[in-house]
């Protein structure tokens, strides 16, 4: 377990009970999408016909549940069971796994990759808006200790050794954007409190219209971005 | 990656090639095996429908996980590729695994407590017989960090409160000694190096029949303790 500074859960910000139910609804998430992510990535492991790649993908797994005892040690702190606050989530992430069960060792790279490295966007953008306890605790949970260059090594490996792939797997990435968006669309909906706090508070900044325009635009550019990284259109 | 003593691999052992190879072939079953265990209890976990289960179990295949990296560090040492060195062993391994697949939740944590164990007690008596490095990284890699007690709290307790699921779970808990049985035989006979490595050599001690049948009784007595300790007869 790690010791938690008192400081980090006594931050004037969380005197208001919303903020302090909207830090444990997105502990919650973020904690439960590590859980799910990390199932998932096992689960496509097996899909590696080499030992190497099996243990590689096995390490991107391993870094991704290093990464839920914080956050789970952090729910607790603010007197919250952590099973209670991933519970919401649950249907969420599941249902996006579900729909983007990848066929084959390629797609499952890049979903690993393209999941991973959008949601940590998407976390560091709300974490801009949080206390600097919650937000250090986010950011460090979203380290993938260097594990994508891995990916973009057999993608592009992949796709040289066969350009015909490239198609497939350029429309892969664009359902996986898409699920994601939608999935995000449905915990936002569902969950009052989180779209509360990215409207920001008397003592905090918030998000308009247009700032949460500027986000997803951002978040699509960097997702593009990868793509291309990859040798993908998006 | 741990830094490895150069002693470790310099003991006067390793200059009879005999045994260097035959712990290239130890260390490649354990890392797999610990690849494999730590594949099953991610998928076992999905049987949880409490998130607290399915938390306690990815800990202890997390725990597997890290393990690996220093039996694969220490074959990469010893001058040999760990992909090559554990593939000998992936079709043992997977066959126990798909033969011993849990109907739920309750089987899928006997396996996890009853195999992991008897992996342990089969390794560490091996060890005893190996150079000290090689023990010590050994028994270092079996360190359970204490999850069994969360096993054996939760079967208890779900004897507790069915009784009648005592007896299946008590052939289950045979049939796991049994197949693991079939599949440790398997082994000793395909690969001669494990089996010259029990017999010893001129400068090692090693077992003869007799020492080897006593060794199974203690294999078979540590079994039939564990079941015992889960509420269950052997």
């Amino acid at each position: 377990m790690t010791e938690i500074p008192a400081s980090d859960v006594d931050s004037v910000a969380f005197n208001d009970p919303a903020y302090r139910q909207a830090i444990v609804d997105l502990l919650g998430a973020i904690a439960y999408g590590e859980l799910a992510a990390f199932e998932r990535l096992v689960e496509d492991a097996k899909l590696a016909t080499d030992l190497h790649d099996k243990l590689a993908l096995g390490k991107m797994a391993k870094v991704q549940f290093d990464h839920i005892e914080p956050l789970l040690d952090r729910i607790n702190a603010l007197g919250v069971d952590p099973a209670l606050a991933m519970q919401p989530f649950v249907a969420s992430f599941d249902d996006f796994h579900a729909k983007t069960a990848p066929r084959d060792w390629l797609e499952g790279l890049i979903k690993a990759y393209v999941g991973d490295q959008l949601a940590a966007d998407f976390y560091t953008e709300i974490a801009a808006f949080l206390d600097a306890g919650t937000r250090k605790l986010i950011v460090d949970s979203l380290d993938d200790a260097g594990h994508a260059n891995f990916v973009v090594a057999r993608v592009t490996q992949a796709i040289e050794d066969d350009p015909r792939v490239a198609g497939r797997l350029a429309l892969w990435g664009r359902r996986l954007m898409g699920e994601a968006l939608s999935q995000a669309q449905r915990v936002a909906v569902e969950r009052d409190s989180l779209a509360a706090l990215l409207a920001g508070g008397v003592d905090r900044p918030g998000l308009d219209l247009a700032a949460l325009t500027r986000m997803f635009t951002r978040l699509t550019e960097g997702h593009a971005q990868r793509m291309e990284t990859l040798g993908l259109a998006s």
